[in-house]
């Protein structure tokens, strides 16, 4: 677990000039970087005082932290409300990848906040994937032992599945190539993969 | 095609001068990031004057860009002499991951290199995988086309893979879960979703 040591707010003027500062940030981040950006650009950008800051925030790395943790605890509450609708493991799939895909859509500046932990520290970046695998092999345990799928190793699986669903959000994202209007073909393809396999039978 | 305005050296010292700008900005990326490098930290980590850089390079854009250019030269190159040696798509396929994650262990800060280029030019990172791309949706149409795999959209399924083979290499890379010096066995178990699928039939 990724640990926090901001203060929260608990006023509601402190819980908006908390969220503006958040905000500030993730505009200020995703233009010019995290060590392209100074707590100085952040408050400005929040039109707050520049004392301001350290009253929420130690650092620029608490701050990061939080909106790290903030990102990784909604995409999980997102696909995790979507997938729990779903019985079989295959469609909880199928949600699971529409649900990362749409959130995305929703959040562009997603990747790079969590890519960017490689640059800022490794750890995190290490931390954040590793927790999202070990939730996705609780399921994916569940499902081999209800015998709905089939693998050698489930924790490699997590992997290749969280691959799949991350570079089929850059694709929509980012518009990689073509017909990324259609989400539903899209997610059809690689349901068809993980279904059948890619490989004809001889 | 990502244009390159640099200019190549010819002689050997000037050719020896260059390789070391490009290895001392490697290092430096790697530590603090493009956004975090100046040019002057660049010449003095390779121990040349400061007015050096600009024989060869116009700007740290310039240099940033060669160093991309040549990774994605070299990644290719690697990948496509090992696969050429084999006949099947399906061998093809568990030579290109395997050799994917061997060049990224020879290569550690690649991941770095390629995912900053989304921080520095989105186009660039778009250029990155959309030729990755290219070359792989020609190798699995023809592989279509022999009737050796079935897909409903080749595209989608370059990305699939892409996707499945960079999350690969992080895990290995970065050593992210368990048993992760065991490369064979995180093929085998790759290589039977992509050969059978990950869901049982019913």
């Amino acid at each position: 677990m990724i640990e926090s040591d901001i203060k929260i707010p608990t006023t509601r003027n402190a819980i908006t000039t908390f969220n503006m500062i958040i905000e500030a940030a993730l505009e200020k981040f995703y233009e010019g970087g995290y060590h392209g950006t100074t707590i100085q650009a952040i408050t400005q950008h929040a039109g707050v005082a520049a004392g301001t800051f350290y009253l929420y925030f130690p650092s620029k790395m608490s701050l990061y932290k939080h909106i790290l943790i903030t990102l990784s605890h909604n995409i999980r509450k997102e696909i995790a409300s979507k997938v729990a609708l779903k019985e079989t493991r295959l469609e909880k799939e199928r949600e699971g990848i529409k649900a990362f895909v749409q959130y995305v859509q929703q959040n562009p500046q997603m990747y790079n906040v969590i890519w960017e932990s490689l640059y800022i520290d490794r750890g995190l970046f290490k931390e954040y994937y590793e927790s999202f695998a070990r939730r996705y092999v609780k399921g994916l345990s569940h499902a081999q032992a209800q015998g709905e799928i089939d693998t050698l190793d489930v924790e490699v699986t997590a992997y290749v599945l969280m691959g799949i669903t991350n570079f089929i959000g850059l694709k929509v994202l980012l518009d990689l190539g073509e017909n990324n209007e259609d989400l539903e073909h899209i997610i059809d393809s690689v349901m068809m993969l993980l279904e059948r396999g890619l490989f004809t039978r001889k």
